[in-house]
């Protein structure tokens, strides 16, 4: 059994990582006190395993937002429409930003991977759903879950992979 | 002063409405017990004034989110990106239900502009920020704020337009 979810669970992650492939940017959407707020972020070059992870400055106002309420979403929208839900957790290494640096991030982020203001979200994906369109005016939805204890569908519209 | 503020509001709502236009799909997240989730959702094609409107049915989780919780996050990505922070309300009207009814929502919702389960939500648009692209790797972001009694810039990093 154990082996069984061990198996989904990776099945999962390799159908989220197909379909964040080739999305450099996502939309990272976090709570404040005023409302929901978003902004593209760029994604991680280094292969997805069931975490995400950004590059941030501490004196920004997502990083506020994420101290308050670690909950987010982030979203892929590509050939695919992808929704993450996670929560996220804010790490200061050095050795984790250089291993996560390139280029891009320079231009993104106006600095060098060596600025001490630089913090990594790390979200840890709860839940992944996505929905498949082949064009823009017909929209296929398709489900998988991870099969767990209780793991019964949902509406049966969408479909739900269970990362957690 | 009146006439000032209406003016650049006016300006706000038709710089959103230049950035949505040919946008046939945004991220609508929500807050539910677990998190934030979003999705896909067909978007009108009626001109924007400062609502967004987009059609569901009652029998859907994003219903329920939106009961328990109206705040709401819409995510235009196309060659911006433009997210709009905004508040709920759900509006069962028939007329207006004829008015925003077309084809596409006939695959979507698999189903016809009469069904008593269909329900409309109404957006209220508070904030909204945009950040445009050139290509994937390169950001330039932009900022526009309406001129308010206390209308000081953030960050000055990117732009948010009060529509508040």
């Amino acid at each position: 059994m154990a082996t069984h979810t061990a198996d989904t669970h990776q099945e999962a992650v390799e159908t989220v990582r197909d379909l964040m492939k080739g999305i450099d940017i996502a939309m990272l959407t976090t709570v404040t006190d005023e409302g929901l707020v978003s902004r593209p972020m760029k994604t991680q070059e280094v292969e997805f395993d069931g975490d995400l992870w950004f590059l941030t400055k501490k004196d920004t106002g997502k990083y506020e937002d994420l101290v308050s309420n670690p909950h987010v979403n982030v979203a892929f929208v590509g050939k695919s429409y992808l929704s993450v839900r996670g929560t996220a957790e804010l790490i200061q290494s050095p050795a984790k930003i250089r291993e996560y640096w390139n280029a891009a991030y320079e231009k993104f982020l106006e600095t060098s991977s060596d600025d001490p203001n630089l913090i990594l979200i790390k979200v840890k994906a709860e839940t992944a759903e996505y929905w498949e369109t082949g064009s823009m005016t017909k929209m296929v939805k398709r489900l998988f879950q991870k099969i767990t204890g209780n793991g019964e569908k949902d509406s049966g519209l969408n479909e739900t992979i269970e990362l957690g």
